[in-house]
C-alpha cells in the first residue's frame, strides 16, 4: 500500500523533505546548519520539558534558541514537527492519518495493522519506539510525550472518524497497537513474538477495524 | 459474576486457602511459619532469577532452602503457587481461567474483561501488576516472568480454547489486554485513562470475545 502513497507511510522513513534536508544542502545529510539546527532543538527539548506539548509554543522555543520564529517555521514547519525532530520520533502522526484513511474509512484498519507493522519491523525505528515507550512506562516525565500522543495523534484519528465516541476509539486502537508492541518484542511472549508478521497483519486488522469503526456507533 | 465463584475471580485476592495460611495459624496472617516460609522463598527467587521458570524445580528450590521437598507443595502447593508467592503477584492464572470459562466459550470476552478490571481497578493489586510491567518492560530480566506467563496463562487459556492457533489467540487477548493497561494506567492517554469501567468493559469484551472465539478458527 505505502507504494501509492510518495511520503511513505510513517511520513518520516522517505525521502527527506526540503524543510527536513535545510537549506542548499544536499541530500542525504541532517536538515538544517548543524549548529542553529543542534541549538533549536536543544531549546525544544527544554521547552518540552518545561511546558508539555502543549503549554510549548514555537515563539518560546525560538526565544530559548535566539532565533527568530520564522527560522524555526523554515527548517521544521511545525510546532509538532519540531518535537518529532527533538524526540527523534520515526513517526509523523500527520503522515500516518492521511496514509490510513487514504483509501477510505473501509480500510483503516487493514492499513494502520500494515503502517504499524512496518514501523515496528523496521529494526531503526524499533529501536527509538522501544526507548520511547520505555521511557514512558517508566516515567513520571511521560508528559510531553503524552500529550503529543494526545493531541496530534488520537486528535486527528479522532477527526477523520468523526463520530461522538471517536476520542476513545481512536484509544483503544492505539491500545491494541502498544500491546502487540508489548507482547511481541518487548515481554516477546510465544508464539505472537515468532508468528510471521502478515499473519499478525491479518489477526489484528479487523480488531482496529473494529475498534475506529465498528460496533454500535455513537453519533 | 464473581459472586457464583467461591475462589473470587483472580484466586489470590479471595479468602485463603489452607496452603496458603499455614497449619494452625488463624485466618489473615500470612501462610507459613514466618522464617520457614521466608526462607524457601528466598530460596526460590534465587532458583527462578537463574533458571528461569521453566527450567526452575520444586525439588531445587527445596534444596536451596535445605528442606524437604514435601514442605514446600505442604506449604504452597505447586511450582506455579511458590512463583506466585515469591513474585507476590496478585493473580493466579489457574483460577483465572477456571473463572474466565465458567458459563462457557461465548462469554469468555465479557468474563476476561470483567476480571481483568477488577484487579486494575484494585489499587494494591494495581500497584503490583505495574511494578511488574515495569520490570518487564525495561528488562533483560523478565524471562521468569515471561515463561510463567507463557506456560501458566497461554497453555492454560489455549488448552480451554482447544483450536489449533489457540496459543496464538491467548497471545492476541492478553495484548489487548496489556494495551488497555499501558493507555489507561501507564500512559494514561485520554479519553481512555477517565472513562468508566464499564464502558471500557463493554469495548474490549467483544475483541477479546474475537481473539479468542471468532474469526476463521483453525481447528
Amino acid at each position: 500500500m505505502a507504494e501509492t502513497d510518495p511520503k511513505g507511510p510513517t511520513g518520516v522513513t522517505g525521502e527527506p523533505t526540503p524543510a527536513r534536508r535545510g537549506p542548499g544542502r544536499p541530500p542525504g545529510r541532517r536538515a538544517g546548519t548543524g549548529e542553529t539546527r543542534t541549538t533549536i532543538l536543544d531549546a525544544a527539548r527544554t521547552e518540552f520539558a518545561a511546558r508539555g506539548y502543549a503549554g510549548a509554543s514555537v515563539r518560546a522555543i525560538a526565544r530559548g534558541a535566539g532565533v527568530d520564529p520564522a527560522l524555526v517555521h523554515h527548517y521544521f514547519g511545525s510546532k509538532s514537527r519540531v518535537f518529532i525532530a527533538a524526540m527523534e520520533l520515526p513517526i509523523d502522526p500527520d503522515v500516518v492519518v492521511d496514509h490510513v484513511f487514504a483509501e477510505g474509512p473501509e480500510h483503516v484498519g487493514a492499513r494502520l495493522a500494515a503502517t504499524f507493522l512496518d514501523l515496528w519491523e523496521d529494526p531503526a525505528a524499533r529501536e527509538r519506539l522501544l526507548a520511547m515507550l520505555r521511557t514512558a512506562v517508566l516515567g513520571d516525565d511521560n508528559s510531553a510525550t503524552r500529550e503529543f500522543v494526545t493531541v496530534e495523534l488520537t486528535t486527528r484519528l479522532a477527526d477523520r472518524i468523526g463520530t461522538e465516541d471517536a476520542p476513545l476509539r481512536a484509544n483503544l486502537a492505539v491500545s491494541q497497537l502498544l500491546g502487540v508492541a508489548l507482547t511481541r518484542y518487548i515481554l516477546r511472549l510465544e508464539p505472537i513474538a515468532s508468528t510471521p508478521r502478515a499473519e499478525i497483519e491479518a489477526r489484528i486488522a479487523p480488531v482496529l477495524q473494529h475498534h475506529l469503526d465498528g460496533g454500535p456507533r455513537v453519533a
